[in-house]
């Protein structure tokens, strides 16, 4: 495959000299919700996307590999827009039948390509409105494999890493021997890794998640939702599902869109966390989570 | 639908100030060549690409929605910048199964998104190897269209123009009353249009293609492709099926890359073009066809 | 194309004897009631097709190109075999993008194999659950362009006549001036044609649907919608918008399921009719609705 | 999922009451030589159907999962029809893009149905034009998957069962430790499971395949190609990459129909059987390769 450069022009960001404790210790000071939208297709739609952005400060918008049609992804960059949350393309294996939630054993190099495809994409209709993506996240069972999948992981931060260096990569928290392939590899090429936990997924003893196999893997109730987001956010630990309790060390708290009762469950999360001290704020400097595309065109 | 504004970083460029005849001047002392290229997909070829971009000085890349899978995209992109010919976005109604020949009754508002979804995409690919799209061209049925479908031509101009007010499109020659809708709609926008001839097509006496269900339609002899190509280039003019001569301004010739002997009649048409002093040059002034990017990003 | 011939057993059926009048007469002793069915698409839903199934006599059960995936297909058609539903091949332009709402013109050829290659692929699903497909209605787009389009109107019944010749054809009700080339293409091929009539769309004084764009065009009020079911299926006339009688000659009542309150509005209807002495019922003759596959296959 | 069961009537076929040695004798008499065949889509084109259809005596028909549009997949049914050629579904993941060859962790469940609704749309076709569906091999990933991979096997056999048990299973030849979970699951659910063997594929001592990435995997010598399939179809044995001799029990040879000479080598591969006394003859009963359809619908 070709030799990729990074493409997009270079501006100091002073935020990027931080080291990741910094990261870290800016975490305790807000907290970044991120939620999944736009993934309807034409005549389909799935959860309520206008409601979600209002709350979130993070918007992980379908590209149109697993979901998300052209139209409906420009009316969400718009939303994104107006209510100043932060756009990350949510990058997918190519299957709408399955909604990019089956492993495709698919080449390093078409991986690239297919993520660069999409990532231009969504930038391209999100600039048209005057935004800009500012992270990736990898969707479904592509996020579920660059966990371990280190040619899978490394291909999709080849492609990010072409695209602009100044993107974040956000994926599943873990540290120590449970240090994901993804963060590994972003880490390696100079890109920003954002860690995120779960308000409504147990865990395991070892900081790892509760397969959904098993009973108990998803937490339904919303005050059990909104402790574990709380604890998540203001002491780094959570209580594992055998009640020990471990270090989850996230930047990012990932809400799911698409439960019945999600957008009140968001409402009622922001709520909490912004009482007790803690707003709910993007992981991305003030300036760059809205208007990058205005920095780096100065002449609009 | 959202509205929508122009995305690129604005530089002053020179040319751009100059008339439409000041264009048609400049054609006079080169000409440039087009062909569609990267229209297979997955296991399927198409047409020598690597050939055919060694003689064009324009390619239409296909961008996926009617062929082009993303890494052949990544790679005729790359081709195309080491050879130095301009890339442009050969946007289409999606549809793999019918090659974007079929006309669709595309909303408006569908069709919008679905051409910056298709121009954000290629660029993304383009840019992360150093090049940039610096024209859009409707391919197939979507090209016939908008010569008189107003709604589906403007529908065309709003992405474009969204995107970046500085691509030109690329479509069919046509003046007075034979003056196609997406002419009228892109200069109505502010969008330089370019005019295409065909060497290797029949034109009429009022100046408008044969239609491919009459005989004689095509060209097939190498030497009337040349004769036509030459007569268009230098004397702005074309013999018509019934022996007439008709005007036919054009800045660009258009190869149909698909035909067997394709990459041979290219390098014939390109030997007798410079032969006659006609060079063949893209329509874009020479720093805009290969390093615009680097323009938009001089901290690179 | 290849010369294509009728491929089922054929078995004498007394019913088909039967003149058009003659089905006319038969329709005034009972109703059908058709809706869509199976149209949602891997992860997307899209109606309540367990409770329509319990309501309506015939299922459009959707075959995969503007929705359906097999799966979803392979459990509807176990539940309208369970419920003694007949199965119909929604038939479509291959369209999931635009949910087959969009014109394509397709070349009749093609058309004539994506109708074969959809009712082919629904009745193996069917048949796999001890059912069959007993008609054909084309959905969307199509529905309305093989109202006036004669090419895509015969490219239609070319297919369905090739699969089976035993098979209905299901579309838009119309006579004299305003019978569909549909009903004059399957009639002409041997074809029984089957009127339907729509309870939630107003009528103009021709006897024609008043266009969605205008004012009134859908009837929203439950009480409305079954008068009009009532006096279709008990009068053979309508009520036009302007006020007139019309007279409606039609074997099918047409529901539409995606609409929020279509289960209720079908247990609403089918009460309705069947109080008033018109029951609900399948227009094919008992046993080809349900048993079709069984008496095509003696040994089982 | 669904409870499925057989679909098509049943025929006394003395043939199907001989046990698999007898099917081994029988292959000593006679081989079959099967090709991929339909692999093209829409624009695109993929071998040379035409000539294959005059050389194979079995056509693994692509069914629209990883090629194959329906015009084209109707008038190769029409070829083999007319040149007695059996037909069979060379059924696949969904996967246009990467042409079947990615393995897809679908869950068992989409697998039968995918399957079912692949077989039943050939089938229509085929059936259209006098023919129908009498074997079914997987493709490309799908058919590397099954030799091992259980649930996927057995999705797979239970479609094929519940679609028709007179349909034959083509597959890896393997015995012993090297018998594949594909032939477990046919022989199991009482389905005929035919074994093939490659001609130009280099074996290893133990029976299995070389791999692709090793050299020396693929045979390109015409020569050493027509006498690897000689010795596989009249010794049951093949000279392994390692110089030893091991047992091949096949009834079939497959051929690559895509390499550049692949027709070619057809016409030498038979006459060079043939020329042995070893005829080219479908693996099916004489009567069952060419008209199942016909014994079926007997009115006809």
């Amino acid at each position: 495959m070709a030799k990729i450069s990074p493409l997009r022009s270079r501006i100091a960001r002073p935020w990027r000299t931080g080291t990741v404790s910094t990261m870290a210790a800016d975490a305790q000071r807000s907290i970044d919700l991120n939620a999944d939208v736009g993934e309807g297709f034409g005549r389909w739609e799935l959860g309520d996307d206008e409601a979600l952005l209002t709350q979130v400060s993070s918007a992980n918008i379908a590209c149109g590999f697993h979901a998300g049609d052209p139209r409906r992804l420009l009316e969400v960059c718009r939303i994104a827009v107006a209510n100043g949350v932060a756009i990350g393309a949510q990058v997918s294996y190519r299957d709408l039948a399955g909604f990019g939630r089956r492993f495709i054993d698919v080449e390093p190099a078409d991986l690239t390509a297919d993520v660069l495809y999409q990532i231009g994409a969504l930038d391209g209709l999100a600039r048209s409105v005057g935004g800009s993506v500012s992270y990736v996240k990898p969707h479904g069972a592509l996020y579920n494999t660059v966990v371990h999948h280190e040619d899978q992981a490394a291909a999709v931060i080849v492609a990010v890493a072409a695209y602009d260096r100044e993107l974040a990569v956000l994926g599943l928290s873990g540290s120590g021997p449970s240090r994901t392939e993804l963060a590994v590899q972003a880490e390696r090429a100079g890109l920003r890794f954002v860690r995120e936990a779960f308000a409504d997924r147990a865990y395991t003893a070892e900081g790892t998640l509760v397969s959904r196999r098993l009973p108990g893997a998803v937490l339904t109730d919303p005050a059990a939702v909104a402790a574990q987001a709380l604890s998540i956010a203001t002491t780094g630990t959570v209580r594992s599902i055998d009640g020990t309790a471990v270090e989850i060390d996230a930047e990012s708290l990932c809400l799911h869109g698409d439960s019945p009762g999600a957008a009140d469950l968001a409402v009622h999360l922001r709520a909490i966390l912004t009482g007790t001290g803690m707003p709910v704020a993007s992981f991305l400097p003030p300036a760059a989570a809205t208007n990058r595309s205005a920095a780096d065109s100065p002449g609009r």
